[in-house]
């Protein structure tokens, strides 16, 4: 059973576990083990091999209502195979809903978009707080009942004010960050706190253009394609690991304020796949590229 | 690894199993534990449980060469997971390229596709024969130097021709049937001899429209998309089950040609993948639906 | 000059003639002679001929800043026009911003995808009133700042509930009905008072499905595309002519929950886009269906 | 009517004008009555203004079986209107069916989709030849039969050979150069014969990866999004006027070989869309981009 079909109750009931290690043999069979042997039945399981790299992807969604033993146990047996096989493991219980902060500035869209989603139960999150270096879009907060931090970023308060919003952070409790149209670039020394759990969204075009004004660059080049991506933040700024990608067509008759309009239209859509993917526990990230099962 | 990237040497090492069964706990460990038992190594696996109906579905591809025992050892162990979980189960080795007789009326770019396909080697099958009821197509059977049989229905000769097809099936040992736009129907009689292995394509539209002339049809009533439809061929003729579907958007500027154009192109796509998807052992049917892995 | 690329004073110096008739020589050369011969700028004009009907369509968007007479002049050389090619023909000004009335019933993501986008410019109308036959999405339109009127339907007080909408409509001078989803059927009495200015949506399959819970019997049949239509009401209900497609990828893993999710998705992205297409007076309808410019 | 619904005799009574200019009032109008001044029928006219640089594009349509004067005289007529508003402009007569050359390497996949696109009556024009590097298509050309030119560059012949081939295209009075995946570079000697006529197609990605083996750089980068491009080839080599761009969906399950195949398939489809809409005298090209009308 999917889990986006599910209630919340049904989802408290269930986990996901993501792993990656060096591929071998015998790793599909001591998970399946480790599990049925705990009484844990398995809802879904999604598998990838990278052959350049050699390694190995799984993604196991299970039942723990059935368990014969408590999750102490279960983690205990997960840990043995863990170490036997050297792999990376996360275990997500369905009964925690992701926590999210969503950073905005002075767009819209991509803000209200998430919220609506949330609330018409698409992604499955809560939004405990939202935080702007602007206040223009309080209003909205409010309309969907949600704290909004207004934290203004000058390049001299920068390092004091991402403190500020770290420690904010650390306080709800937040377990994924999301810049939906933030025009701050986060440090390096933010993004460490977040490793593979801020996502971002910027447009992406055919061929690519450097520099200022982008849609007006695509304009000028007169392209037949406009895209977006969104992807993992990291020091590097739009060169994370990428979880979604969309285009739209554009001919002539589109002027640069069209190019903008369907730009927004594909952040949207990219962003909020993106969202979705990570509060599912879908996505795996390894040499700078995700696994992303459906 | 996926398939696709592999060689025909390294196709011959590799196997994959196709399981359905009423969901219940310990199947996957089950499988996973029989294939790891005898050495094999698990390349991929996809899983997936129908709530509606309580079914579960599994393609494991995994790799022979590394078995500590032989395949009828092997074959044991997976006959009694089966009997154990009252599995519906296929087993597919890559050794054994799979044959499809294409047949054809007077159409030609389904069947310049499909051979296109084969020798690029996009598609890794075996075509020992072309079928049609007109000899129009010959030409490229010979371009592509593969035997052609003529083998003209009347309604007075069908039983006796679709025989004949039948056994010419049977001596070139056919394990698949693709309609490229064949203009024939074929009887529940044959469609038995191929239960799930007769592959068909056809038009599709939002609305639909039944009756003589749909692109004419479509045209009249303003569409502004027309899809094509793959799917398996049932005695109840376009309503087997559907394994792929594509669209294209059209506009008030299209002709009645240009939608069928249009609609060429998409038979083409949707045709191919299906074959695609068959061919590399993928889809499950269950309840009149296919289950395709991707 | 594309009208979307432009501000409000741009736009209320711009004029839009859509006309049709039947095809003749010269009537190209007519229109656009006795707009140069006021001096109107042609800014853009799009034509076509449907060779079936032998019908010509043709959008002409015009600069009414450069006119060297006045509109009544201006407007009786175009009917002079009118009268000799016996052409349906509407003039429309750019300074009258269209006046839209949006019908909701429960369900509120086609609601805020037309009130977001008209904030942000991309739909350039009016917004005078929300009628209702539900309260459920009165706090939508108090953030929007938007009159909400709540009118319940009952078969017994249909007629009735009809004729004070519809008094409510002419009191606010709307020129367009969106049905975001209204779940009630609109008779062919209110229907008669707006012909072709009633935007609907609706959910379209491959194969269409009849009857009740179209995305359950759309899971059923295992499809793997759904779609959505938006379309002037008519009395015939889903049948009128359709003026955006579109459609979504669909698989084995989406459950009927997943599907109706897309569906969503799909209804807000065609809805928008038609209401888009007719708030720039792009549509022209004939024999049931209609000539999209863009 | 549509052309591509036409007969070849429909075609012939038909012609095409293509026209750009400085914007400024009453162009629209002189030339639709040049046009209706001559007899001539306009079936299609389609229009742009471009507001960053002021340029106004005009595509016409007309019937040329109705002039009641002959066509010297028309184009006499036509003459001074593009006197009096600086106009570049190009007339295409129907009955003039463009001749193609197509240049290949090795790869056969393009060269087989315009072939078979020709033969079935998609593309309307004429392959009086193909020319390659390598002799390993010929038999593709045999069996189209269409003669077949062997013309091997090295770095010491390449400005020999170009003109050999430049002789070759002369002789045969060729139109249109299609570059199917010809793996040789064309000297801007060469190219400046065939200003905005020679069509070549490329693979496009987001983000954009400079350098060799460009899918295993995508591959290894993780892109959701592949794309190609056609283009009018310029001295400045993938940088010339795009015509046509598509994508397609990719995943982590898509090994290199299956990014190449779906690149295939793009490479195909652009291709195929810039030579119709090249052949159908619907590209105009001005600062380095186009219009296309569809």
């Amino acid at each position: 059973m999917m889990p986006s079909s599910s209630t919340a109750s049904d989802r408290a009931q269930r986990a996901t576990l993501l792993v990656s290690c060096p591929d071998q043999r015998g790793i599909v069979s001591a998970l399946a083990q480790v599990l049925a042997g705990h009484g844990a039945n398995i809802l879904s399981a999604d598998q990838h091999t990278d052959a350049a790299s050699a390694s190995f992807f799984q993604r196991i969604h299970f039942d723990i209502n059935t368990l014969h033993t408590d999750r102490l146990t279960l983690e205990g047996g997960i840990a043995e195979v863990r170490e036997r096989f050297s792999m990376e493991l996360s275990l997500h219980y369905g009964e925690h809903t992701k926590r999210i902060a969503i950073f905005v500035s002075k767009y819209d869209h991509c803000l209200y978009d998430l919220l609506l989603r949330v609330n018409s139960a698409e992604l499955h999150c809560r939004i405990p707080l939202i935080v702007s270096n602007h206040t223009d879009l309080s209003a909205i907060a409010e309309h969907f009942d949600i704290p909004y931090h207004h934290i203004p970023i000058t390049p001299e308060n920068k390092a004091e004010q991402e403190g500020k919003t770290l420690a904010l952070l650390k306080d709800s409790q937040i377990d994924v960050v999301v810049l939906a149209r933030y025009m701050q670039i986060l440090t390096p020394d933010f993004l460490r706190e977040y490793p593979d759990r801020v996502i971002n969204v910027h447009h992406s075009f055919l061929p690519a253009f450097a520099g200022k004004k982008p849609y007006h660059q695509a304009h000028e080049r007169g392209v037949k394609l406009i895209g977006a991506s969104a992807h993992y933040a990291t020091a590097d700024l739009d060169e994370g690991p990428i979880i979604a990608q969309e285009v739209a067509h554009t001919s002539h008759r589109d002027a640069v304020e069209d190019l903008i309009r369907k730009g927004r239209d594909l952040e949207r859509l990219v962003l909020s796949r993106a969202v979705r993917a990570h509060t599912e526990d879908r996505v795996l990230v390894a040499h700078n590229k995700t696994v992303v099962f459906d």
